[in-house]
């Protein structure tokens, strides 16, 4: 079991070192020549000069008559001019001004005499209602310069031009080697101890919006010399190569020896996190880079050191990220070895961005399909206060951003259920949803960082739901109550209940699984447990948290635990028993200044429709008041 | 000759009673299913619910050695606790945690004693170093909502959640039929009287950014019956058809007829300008569009119409265009009769961003290919003022616009090698560049509306050129004067000089085509005048006006004109006989605030290059100072 330890070079310095080796390795671009048609979002690799002029003749600008000018002047209302019927010749719009005539006459403005003779009311200097040669785009002129993103309007200009082919940049095409002998591609059932490849489908996407062409290899078991073997074929197909997982220095991490056995390494280790394990090399001039396995670390890497190499193969030097300033909604802490990516989701409420850190397991990739944005936190930082003003790098369009409704507060499938709903109602409308638990959504009210919050608080003297809270955290007020749903919440227990588990107090018959702190059943459990006479160290398990129901279920479907508290409808998705307690009032609670928005309006209408009953019937556990 | 006047619906009003109209009839999207790795950009034709955990068993998070937690407790450096043989097993990163296990110790803190016993530093806490089944993704959670723009991360989520394949909205195709008798396919060397096709490659690429397929069938004649078979059979085959040009009411127009005889028109005619002959109907539920023949007048409609009828079949409302606001650098005046679409281009210099239209010609497709943004002036709306606030629809990424050098003044092609030298250094510096004459040069430099302009301004009395006019235009300073090259003016006649021209004074002999007010040539013109006695009268075609040296160079190739002034360059392009008058200097006037920017200095740089040098010696006609 031998271990090496890794270098810890600042990111910026990788960076721009990695790219300069690059350049050094002569690393550039290739070029091809492609119809104009369909040019369209790709570079130039060299100008486009218009070979002929457009128009390339001279053209009618009207349907009427061509005529002399000089035998129109003097012409008016009130002493028309009469012209014979070889003074002028009849034109449509794009015709060939005939020659001999260098004026045309609208057909509004002609009258016909009979035997050919028209009438004209105003006099028309030369050119008139013509476009010249080369009104548009004269011949020689350039069109647009090297490097140049095509639009579509430039594909008509070059076509106007004269110009049927261009010369662009070719896009690079990038392989994708997926490695580890756990790896099996995708598949909707895998087996114990396989893991769904599923790192080179986000690669690849990532590649093909930076303009690249991905290749994806197959999956190359954990052996030196077939990784080697894989990597020669891909160096000679490709104009850049990603080795993915291997990464780093564990005993089956070969990619790094492997590069530097018929390449260079030129980093080993970056002070990021998530990412640190990566490899930066190049085989010939071909870039080779060794991405992490979790997911979120390759991501990171993807976007700091992948996405510049494509850059540099199309020259982009200067390119800016949008980004944003944003109040950071909790406490962020930073390590001072590391440069930390933290996924953030970003939220306008009133008139105050708030970045609400997600969570940080590099494993997790729905952190990232969550993510509006990253904080980054540089190498030497501690981190920032929650309420400091940070900037955010933007995953998502700002306006898509700002029109989106943020809810918050205890996990319920349910809030997904409206979210689609709303969706299909318009699929321009946004919900940002998070888990922080029903005293999560309290506070982020308080704190303006949710317009909307879903909250089922147990009075514990009263045994009342929510009120009393509402009362207590907004003595003020600034916010409204609604009435939301009834639903079921009990104990759920493995198929056939194994334990013989009937009421709360038989918890300590075996592993429980608990919710986090501050979410509403977390309190429902302590309540129960007091209730009960039943003192915590006694629970197994109590300290094994999770943050959904869903989760909850899975956990103990998986056998990790014998039981937990949550509703009814998980239990059921889980094939679980399920021990009724309580009926809990599952309410939303919504800011005062968020009310009157056709967001949170559109919101209240779909959770009064019917179909939201019925998909709530479907789902099970829940009551409607 | 007969001749039908339009109506002029409103846009607003035509748009949303043409979508209405679209969706009363049941124009509403298709499905399709496809691999999830494939389908980022795509668009959700449902939510998508995991079908597994993920993980889907509970993996080791380390490489390390599965252990009961019990079996560590109390351990510590001090009094490390001994693991026999049978109490642990090795597993890597990735491998499931062997039943009986529930906690990982990290290989780095494990050490071997031999004979398979091992002593660990530390108590482990149940499930620690352990991906517990469902960390990242719970079977039955929803991944994502209906409509929902499919992201790279989210093809990953997919996977991992064991959703293989997902149902999205199928792309709408949109059929396109080309019209018009004088209508041809490109073609390198057009005939008198053949318009190349180019709308049709605009509008593919347009539809394709917006998410739809684009089917291009064969140019149709203007024959009403031949116009009707292609339009039956687009609207079997397609989802959307746009008729290009035919959409007026001329001689030859039959788009309007021939969509009634066999569907629906709603509208005919827009007040919209350009864009007013535009058809608005359907034939069943497909929407047919018929545009007009001037690219920028249809590519209003389709930014107007046809992109909100492609954004109706993906169920987006709210979605809201990107805008800006600027100050506007010319005076804009607009009909009452119509809602105006103005093409801006857009610079920053220092903090004011400027807005300053473009040409307004509905065939000049440059004009579009140049545009930064759209100034929309309202239909009861006489225009703006220079120097007002407005709103501008941006075309193009401001962050780009921000950073683009705005070189303006007097018009010469090497301005156009400057802008492609730099682009070759690095894609990612913008040049825009227009032609307002050399004294154009002088007031945007004044009123800040561009960094850099490039004047060749004779001073009539000393016959210096340039100096004195920066004294008396900016007394106060604020900028800087550097040298450019010197180039060759002069005459410009047809090949083998028919007119035997062989001095300025000859220009009386024939046609005249002269510069725009304000440009270096025209002062130089009436210098010459003046100089040789000659009244503007005597002068035929004085006020026959161009912008541009190869315009004028066009003209008089064309036969239009048979002399004009301009500079050596432009006669050689065109292959004529050229008379020289005298060398001027060329100079830059540059803002002194923007001198030291790394734009006007990257700009001065690539000026003192040899690669530049190389390349005037090629154009012909310039001298280096």
């Amino acid at each position: 079991m031998r271990h090496n330890y890794l270098d810890n070079t600042p990111m910026e310095k990788a960076r721009s070192e990695y790219l300069s080796f690059l350049s050094a390795s002569e690393y550039t671009y290739k070029t091809e020549k492609i119809p104009s048609q369909s040019a369209s979002g790709r570079v130039l690799a060299e100008a486009v000069y218009a070979s002929i002029c457009s128009p390339h003749y001279n053209a009618s600008a009207m349907d009427g008559i061509a005529v002399k000018a000089k035998d129109t002047y003097g012409a008016s209302e009130s002493r028309p001019v009469i012209l014979a019927a070889e003074q002028y010749e009849v034109v449509d719009t794009g015709d060939p001004v005939p020659d001999g005539y260098d004026s045309v006459v609208m057909v509004e403005d002609v009258t016909e005499l009979g035997d050919g003779r028209v009438s004209i009311l105003s006099a028309h200097h030369p050119w008139q209602n013509i476009r010249q040669v080369g009104e548009d785009i004269c011949m020689g002129d350039m069109i647009a310069p090297s490097f140049t993103e095509i639009t579509p309007s430039l594909c008509g200009a070059f076509l106007a031009g004269g110009v049927l082919e261009v010369k662009v940049i070719k896009k690079p095409v990038v392989g994708i080697i997926p490695t580890g002998d756990e790896i099996v591609s995708p598949v909707a059932a895998p087996g114990k101890g396989e893991i769904i490849e599923f790192n080179s489908a986000i690669f690849s996407s990532m590649l093909r919006q930076w303009g690249a062409e991905a290749k994806t290899y197959d999956i190359v078991k954990d052996k030196k010399e077939l990784l080697r073997a894989a990597l020669e074929k891909a160096v000679n197909e490709c104009d850049a190569v990603l080795v993915l997982a291997g990464s780093s220095a564990g005993r089956d991490d070969y990619t790094s020896s492997v590069i530097a056995s018929i390449g260079q390494v030129v980093f080993h280790g970056i002070a990021v996190k998530p990412g640190k394990p990566a490899v930066l090399g190049a085989v010939g001039n071909v870039p080779v880079v060794g991405l992490p396995g979790y997911p979120v670390s390759a991501i990171v890497i993807m976007d700091e050191i992948v996405k510049a190499t494509v850059s540099l193969w199309y020259r982009e030097k200067g390119k800016k990220e949008a980004t944003v300033r944003a109040v950071l909604g909790k406490r962020v802490v930073s390590s001072l070895k590391y440069q930390e990516y933290i996924r953030v989701s970003l939220g306008k409420v009133g008139d105050t961005l708030a970045a609400v850190p997600l969570g940080r397991g590099a494993g997790v990739i729905t952190s990232f399909t969550k993510a509006d944005g990253i904080l980054v936190v540089p190498q030497n930082s501690e981190g920032y206060e929650a309420g400091q003003q940070v900037e955010i790098k933007l995953l998502k369009d700002l306006s898509q951003i700002e029109n989106s409704l943020i809810v918050t507060g205890s996990h319920d499938p349910l809030i997904d259920e409206l979210s689609d709903m709303l969706k299909r109602k318009d699929s321009s409308s946004y919900i940002t949803s998070s888990h922080v638990g029903s005293m999560g959504a309290i506070s982020a009210l308080k704190n303006s960082q949710a317009h909307l919050g879903c909250i089922h608080l147990l009075d514990t003297e009263t045994g009342e739901y929510n009120e009393s809270y509402v009362k207590k955290y907004f003595p003020e007020g600034g916010v409204r109550l609604v009435k939301g749903v009834g639903r079921v919440q009990g104990l759920m227990v493995k198929k056939g209940n194994p334990l013989g588990i009937k009421a709360f107090a038989d918890i300590v018959k075996g592993r429980y699984v608990n919710r986090q702190i501050g979410s509403g059943t977390r309190i429902l459990c302590d309540y129960l447990l007091n209730k009960n006479g039943i003192d915590k160290a006694e629970v197994d398990g109590y300290r094994n948290e999770e943050f959904t129901h869903t989760a909850v279920a899975a956990i103990i479907a998986a056998g990790n635990a014998d039981c937990g508290l949550g509703i009814y409808s998980a239990a059921k998705m889980y094939d679980l028993d399920f021990i009724e307690i309580c009926v809990e009032e599952y309410d939303v609670l919504i800011s005062e200044k968020a009310y009157g928005t056709s967001q949170v309006q559109a919101f209240l209408d779909v959770m009064k429709s019917g179909e939201f009953k019925e998909r709530l019937m479907q789902m099970g556990g829940y009551t409607l008041g």
